[in-house]
């Protein structure tokens, strides 16, 4: 399998076989979709003893390579998490199937009636690192879609992801459906990653999770369409209007609540207005809270406060840091945001309708938010369900991507003999 | 501008402009929108004589580089065809704004309130052939979607084009937007294509409007999102429960109502059992209108057939032509054209509603058409005004691509304060 060639083969086969299990995935009704997904979710529990033996091999292998803590943490599976795996599926499978939906419809005078109905995208590609969970996840949302997947997970969390995919598959199985329909890649070899990128006849999306190395990777060289995010520098804007107890409430929440997600806040602009006040005292209740607050100039007055350098605009931390800055009003938040930020998620803290106005209507981040945490930039928060990742492109998925963003659509159109004059 | 270097900058100053006013544009009211609109089409009107004049100098020209008949009449303007110009600019003006409309819109139960509401997409590159008109309509549905556009019309049509885009300058200017909103390439150097096609930072969608191998290079070659179509290898089936009367008007309106336009039949396919009777009626009906009917061996007992070659499936005539087939059945017409069609159009001709529904289901053509003629594969005749073109791809736009289709959305997210558990 170490042969490019050999791969390049593999990849096609695999590639070759998603197409065929999509277009009969294609026309599966709900039902069948959603056998599947609750026999995957019975396979997921009943096979729990060897899924941690095998996720107890990747851990094993992980502390022999020296994975980091943080690394392990994400590839490690208790009995906890393979309930949330087996909820999850569950949760999925009780969605409403959004392939068929009338998105629209119409008459035309010329006699046509014109209807615009949900289909699947056809074969998804998902490439990730070490967290085995996105196995189910990712199969379950590409399977609710009707979209035959390619998942090819990282190489640290290899036995783990065969383990869940297994559980998989004995849910097409048990309801009838294509195996082929939930495909993994059975080779670590990264060349495997390189040919999924291009082959733009066997694979519609691809959808990198993982860190920027992986993300940047997949859409610099991708010819497939991608579906991501490469970073979440999410920013908060204290207008001169903002509630105290909210912006507190707020920007505590958007920070510390998980500080490893792409939705934690990572700058806080704060108002001129508001340094001695309210601005001051968001600082203190952060640094309180164990967070490293990284300052600029005219913030640097205020106790416990580390001196920010060029660097921390625009970084994405990931971590209990956050960089602060002053501005002169929300035109010099909203001029920080185009410039440093990412398009995934900002936020601005005000009771001004005007200044949320403006705000929402010259930034361009796939999420806007007005008084409520950065947090909440998430599928399952949106209602959908199930995420299989966030978007930031303006193309097609943008935000949360769950099943109905992973479908495309197609014109019905129906006359009784009508010509075109 | 012969240098190389010297295109590169300026095709990069010219997308660093369209950025600058793309941001103006997305915040434009409908008001202003529309006025620059009615405008540009006052212009046209009055110019009317300027544009004949350029007109004139590139017929003069394309003559001297001896231009088909076919090329020469898509390049040339008249005042019937600037009438229809300025009467296609007075349509978008006139139609509803899609900026800010809100395409849904929920309430969480963790207190946040979600909006999913209509965007520019930014920046559009349109990279056209011969027809000057092309300038007025993409530059129109451009300004009316919020986006900046960058023409790039084939080198025929250069003085044509520029004089329209002068007008389309004049609309911009009168209505206070930044002329930026709209810019032409003024070089006619084809490097300025290969630069446009990588130009990720500054163009975010690419539109080519013209023959298969403009098409295909910018598909091949971009590296930014591409809404096209290559080709309209356009279908009808003959089921066995077509209607003969039905049957006959869609077929021939669908081959002879204009054989150069995409979603003109390309192929018939016939049901075996209609072969002695509906078949051979529609064939000679074709006959007897002029169209080379080049028929399988099953067929070719019909007098005036031409038989047909391996090569005929799946070929795109754009003239009066047409490939016949005899199939066995429904599974046989779609086997057939998931094999040779173009994903564009393709239609049944049935009373049978189960068949209709098949055909419906396992297809995957952008649109699908019962008892109508295919030439109403069109965005006029969709309803939406105008198109800039039709989209193949399963991404983003598909089928008749319009203002609508321009646009993209942002999550607009209020909260009281809300934060996440």
């Amino acid at each position: 399998m170490k042969d490019q060639t050999d791969i390049a083969a593999l990849m096609a086969e695999i590639g070759a076989r998603a197409r065929a299990a999509a277009a009969e995935l294609a026309v599966a009704d709900p039902a069948t979709k959603r056998r599947a997904l609750e026999a995957a979710a019975d396979a997921v529990w009943q096979g729990r003893e060897s899924i941690l033996t095998a996720n107890a091999e990747d851990l094993a292998l992980g502390r022999d390579k020296g994975l980091s803590a943080a690394m392990m943490d994400r590839l490690a599976l208790d009995e906890a998490r393979i309930t949330a795996m087996v909820e999850g599926l569950r949760a999925v499978a009780a969605q409403e199937d959004p392939v068929g939906e009338v998105l629209a419809e119409w008459d035309q005078p010329s006699g046509i009636h014109i209807r615009r109905v949900r289909t699947p995208l056809g074969v998804i590609g998902v490439i990730y690192e070490s967290r085995p969970n996105v196995t189910a996840d990712a199969g379950a949302l590409c399977l609710k879609s009707g979209n035959a997947v390619i998942l090819r997970g990282g190489s640290e969390s290899f036995h783990s992801s065969g383990a869940i995919h297994a559980c998989l598959v004995e849910g097409l199985r048990a309801a009838g459906l294509p195996e082929d329909a939930i495909q993994r890649v059975p080779t670590r070899d990264r060349a495997a990653v390189q040919e999924m990128l291009t082959m733009t006849d066997t694979i519609d999306v691809i959808v990198p999770r993982g860190g920027k190395g992986l993300v940047g990777l997949v859409q610099r060289e991708a010819r497939v369409p991608v579906f991501a995010h490469l970073e979440g520098i999410v920013h908060i804007y204290l207008d001169a209007a903002a509630d105290p107890e909210k912006a507190l409430r707020v920007v505590l929440n958007a920070k510390t609540r998980r500080t490893g997600i792409c939705g934690a806040a990572e700058c806080l602009l704060i108002h001129r207005d508001l340094v001695e006040t309210l601005g001051q005292g968001v600082i203190r209740a952060l640094i309180d809270a164990g967070v490293e607050v990284r300052a600029d100039e005219a913030l640097s007055g205020i106790d416990g406060t580390v001196p920010a350098s060029p660097e921390d605009w625009g970084c994405e931390y990931l971590d209990s840091i956050i960089a602060a800055k002053v501005v002169d009003d929300i035109d010099g938040a909203i001029a920080h945001i185009r410039r440093y930020g990412s398009s995934h998620t900002d936020c601005i803290v005000t009771e001004d309708d005007a200044a949320a106005g403006a705000f929402f209507a010259r930034l361009d981040s796939a999420i806007l938010m007005r008084n409520a945490s950065t947090q909440f930039a998430d599928g399952g928060e949106f209602g959908m369900g199930a995420e299989i990742g966030i978007a930031t492109g303006k193309m097609h998925a943008r935000g949360p991507v769950g099943a109905a963003q992973l479908t495309s659509f197609k014109y019905l159109v129906e006359g009784d003999g009508a010509t075109r004059a």
